[in-house]
């Protein structure tokens, strides 16, 4: 059963505000919520459908958070999926350690990238190619936001990401950074990349100018029609595609 | 001045029926109505702000169809848009000749990618990398859908597409075709890639076994991470750079 108390909590965490006034998210969808299950967040409370119960009632023996049931009617009225007969969890968010670049061979770092859905499908690339820590800007969109996590696609539970002023950090840890832009080096015909950052820009803005005088090394993905652009996430895919394969790992 | 008539014209193309009916689609916000005039579509009428009309006198008075001025609030009442202060277009949708692989080196073919946002921006990505001609299983979204256009960023004036069954156009032309599949060959182990089809399946079943029986190459994006799969316009723009790279083109 739900409570008028408990479905006004949960809808107050579509809101940033109370997000961060809590500490909690929430996460919808089967995949998602059994991805956070079998992850090391926290979760405080889960509101499932019957259906769900009976297709996973060992994970919800296991579980030991506040356990509610409710109607796919229910569900789809506390979250944002149009249709969800499965299930939704309220999570805590995890107090993320510093910054510390030790042991990765390729860094994703954000600038102002605004947009939840492409920070979502980032976090998701960065997941596809092993890269595990993300560095975003303050500016960048919150990482918990209710669209990022549901881009992610469950890779929000495998990735580590740290907020901070990017030109502290690179100053700081005096990495090798290759920034995404018009016009630097083809990345088809970069020779041997070393471990590093690869940075990208704002969706209208690109990298801006007090970062591009951190960039060690421009890179470009050639095009080959007339689009001008490509979209954030594309070519974040595109390039981390290319440093991994130049890396050969 | 926008008469009752055309404003119910307008907003009848937001629906497939009507645009299906009259033959023709809409186009909004400044760039893509720019791309659009210079394009060979023909725009049939034009519906400006005052703004936009100070920034190109000379376009418009080249223009030979229907113009009219509104204010920001009647064209974003009118299209898809939450902010639109430029202008909207009237578009004749083409008649496109049947499909014919001739001089194209890479061929993008979808078998029914159902979501219009991930259709226009594999039309953009297909026009960064030079690739002019697209073949759509009936079943994939519909090209004139506004939120195909949208997504396209002005580069759906810039490909010619042909809805077909795939497995006629294939046994026809006898193509190679190149199925992205979890499980192919490592695409970046690739060895010399031949002219052909890039076959792309639909968002959550893949490509479907009548058509995986014409697919003469699986290929696969190497993965890292625990990440069980990449979005399909993030997959296409991947592949697509690769066989680019690859066919030194």
């Amino acid at each position: 059963m739900l409570s008028k108390n408990t479905v006004k909590f949960i809808k107050s965490l579509h809101q940033k505000k109370y997000r961060s006034e809590s500490g909690k998210f929430f996460v919808e969808g089967e995949k998602s919520v059994l991805e956070v299950l079998q992850s090391d967040f926290l979760v405080e409370m889960l509101v499932v459908t019957e259906a769900f119960e009976s297709r996973h009632p060992e994970i919800l023996r296991a579980f030991r958070g506040q356990l509610l049931t409710a109607t796919q009617g229910q569900l789809e009225d506390l979250g944002q999926f149009q249709s969800n007969d499965a299930a939704l969890a309220v999570v805590e968010m995890k107090n993320n350690a510093p910054f510390d670049p030790e042991g990765e061979s390729l860094i994703l770092a954000l600038d102002d990238v605004r947009d939840p859905g492409n920070l979502g499908t980032i976090v998701r690339i960065a997941d596809w190619y092993g890269i595990t820590k993300l560095v975003f800007s303050p500016q960048t969109a919150e990482f918990y936001n209710p669209k990022v996590i549901q881009s992610t696609m469950g890779s929000f539970t495998r990735v580590q990401f740290f907020y901070e002023d990017l030109t502290t950090v690179f100053d700081r840890w005096k990495l090798p950074v290759y920034g995404a832009f018009l016009g630097g080096e083809n990345i088809h015909q970069l020779q041997n990349p070393t471990s590093g950052v690869l940075l990208m820009g704002n969706e209208s803005k690109g990298i801006s100018p007090v970062l591009e005088e951190k960039v060690t090394q421009k890179v470009t993905i050639p095009g080959f029609g007339k689009a001008e652009s490509l979209n954030v996430a594309i070519a974040t895919a595109i390039l981390c595609d290319n440093f991994k394969r130049l890396m050969g790992s």
